[in-house]
């Protein structure tokens, strides 16, 4: 069987229980319950209700609440060290012969007398119990908790209840190992992609060609595609493209702005291309950008202030050959979600701490006439960052 | 521009808000919101919220709540006949060129004198608010509405707010006619995905190669895969696999549960095989749930109750050869979500109408000696049912 790694922070996650005043975190989307389990959990309607239940007493074990049908799921992808809390009535015969895999073995163990629990409420509210809760304060994930079961917790549960999905959300910003080495993984992952995709860039080549190329890169390398921003000419000035309309002609700028899941963990990097010579508009404002990502990356280090770096990066840009800019924001956190707790942009006071993951990009749309992306990912260190990104940053000439 | 599909069920929608005396629904999740629009609108961290208004009364427009960085989207997707509320500060500079693309200039006129909300709430009552809404009770899909939302809008909307994501799936439950071929496209599709890895089964072929065959397939056709349940040998029965380990040997029996996403809407479809000639319990076995599932399909029709066809099928799975079966569910609704909001099982009374599209299945799990499946959907019609899947219905031999 494959072993779970631990994603999550225990010693960060222990400090801001004690500062929000909690005794446990409940997550229930998706990318946090997959950040305490290790383990993804995939759902067939808003109904179904997976949680994770992180007690911040480290003497006790993490409980998982799922389905019972996904007890093979979890005999498949690696048990965590946890208790299972299993809800809702699934069938499966027979008695184990002597040529089943592991993983099945595991789930004969994980089936054997256990009790199945009418539905999610019940299921939480037995795991609270036997963790020793009775009316402690508990930060519950909001956001993927059906209203109905959190009404009837907040019933049959003494202790306070507040909202945790930020809670956890903060946690997750400070990056252990294994969670770098997955989004080092998959920034290069995409950029692979996007440089297969810059190598199709000619006279008569179309976005949906290169968009279908990427999505076949992903599927190839076990990968999962978010948004493929891929503009060519006047479409290059398109923040979000969904649809592909365009065929290249000479002297078109292609902005790519690339999404990208794989393992849980999510990539977001751009870059620009040209086909043919640059004309100097197109270096001017290229440099001028370059010359605002490179000042926004000189200011990233532990105890830099997310708007300082946005304001300050903001005035480069200003300075640097470009008269109209105006940006929302020069970059973001990320990790299991594309957008993670920080936004460096004008009103986010987040101060960076070592191994958090950032995205740095300094986008320029000008409607029609053209866009410009550049955008990698670093790692903060001790006195600086790291990329994780590669591709040579630079405005492609194709 | 494409020109947006409407898949809602007008008449139902306005008979069941109705019944359930309220004046609108407020889609929130994006199934719900894209059966309202038509279209697909993608996030980037649960923060994010959007949402669809309609109006029970039909002379009034339905609203778009989104983000303001989404019109691009909606303007390349094709708008729909809808009043769209922005929240959220997001620039795109300069004048529009004479070569910009159609959905350009479609997203130049929504971006055009457009008030910017600061948040999702404030742009939700701005909504309510043109609507002529001020009192009257309204139904919130609340399984992707933040609940610092929802509590913002119980304390500052004045009429009665009751919970609407059931209720939206209710509507959703008798299809219309584009809802019907997207999902008869899809089921096809994933029987030609289906088709093209029992045609790999062979002596020494991995479950690993087949899965990765049926991903590849449906990036091709533009389509996302759920569930890739593919399981030879004693995996056979497992239910949901996600992990591939088994390479098959003669004798063995092949399992195959495919869930596949093509332009919003599911197929979920399966069929077993064998490799080598079936042996006498295979056979008995296949022909077991063979007959169990052609009478739950004898039963389908309009006035049927879901769990009467659920009962009888059992009876006639347990006189057909064999001697313990137990099921949760031989079917179920399906559409937008896997799982649309009947199950045919035990304590489901729903009645069956036309329109309705519903998953037959009867599979059948002997843990470590064998699983089979099978698995169609079909479309009720006026006195019966017509199969939307078309692959034959046996136990294929390889």
């Amino acid at each position: 069987m494959a072993e779970v790694s631990i994603l999550y922070n225990k010693e960060r996650a222990v400090k801001l229980m004690n500062e929000a005043g909690v005794e446990g975190v409940i997550a229930t989307t998706p990318e946090n319950v997959q950040y305490i389990t290790g383990i993804p959990l995939r759902t067939t309607s808003w109904n179904m209700q997976i949680y994770a239940l992180l007690p911040k007493d480290e003497s006790k074990k993490m409980a998982i609440i799922i389905p019972t049908n996904r007890l093979s799921v979890l005999s498949q992808k690696g048990i965590p060290d946890a208790d299972v809390y299993v809800h809702g009535t699934f069938y499966l015969l027979g008695e184990p012969t002597d040529d089943i895999t592991e993983d099945m073995e595991i789930l004969v163990g994980l089936l054997k007398d256990r009790h199945v629990y009418n539905d999610a409420l019940e299921a939480l509210l037995a795991a609270l119990s036997d963790k020793g809760y009775s009316n402690e304060a508990l930060a519950i994930d909001e956001m993927r908790m059906s209203p109905t079961v959190m009404e009837g917790l907040k019933k049959q549960y003494a202790g306070k209840i507040s909202y945790g999905y930020r809670l956890i959300r903060q946690i997750r910003l400070v990056k252990t190992q294994p969670e770098i080495e997955r989004l080092r993984k998959v920034a290069r992952l995409n950029e692979e992609g996007e440089l297969l995709m810059i190598g199709m860039i000619k006279e008569g080549a179309s976005e949906a060609e290169l968009a279908q190329a990427y999505r076949e890169f992903a599927t190839r390398n076990n990968s999962i595609t978010g948004m493929i921003a891929v503009g060519g000419g006047p479409r290059s000035s398109l923040p979000l493209i969904e649809e592909y309309l365009y065929s290249f002609k000479k002297g078109d700028l292609v902005r790519f702005d690339l999404c990208l899941q794989h393992n849980g963990y999510w990539a977001d990097t751009g870059r620009t291309a040209v086909l043919g010579e640059p004309n100097a508009w197109q270096s001017k404002s290229f440099d001028a950008i370059y010359k605002g990502w490179e000042h926004a990356l000189s200011m990233v280090k532990p105890g830099a202030v997310a708007c300082d770096i946005f304001n300050s990066t903001m005035d480069v840009v200003l300075h640097s050959g470009i008269d109209v800019f105006k940006r929302q924001h020069v970059g973001h956190a990320i990790g299991l979600e594309i957008y993670d707790d920080i936004v460096i942009g004008p009103t986010d006071h987040s101060v960076i701490e070592e191994n958090m993951v950032l995205n740095i990009e300094v986008p320029y749309y000008l409607l029609g006439s053209g866009g410009f992306q550049i955008e990698d990912t670093v790692v903060v260190t001790k006195d600086g960052w790291e990329f994780l990104t590669g591709a040579e940053r630079k405005l492609f000439v194709c």
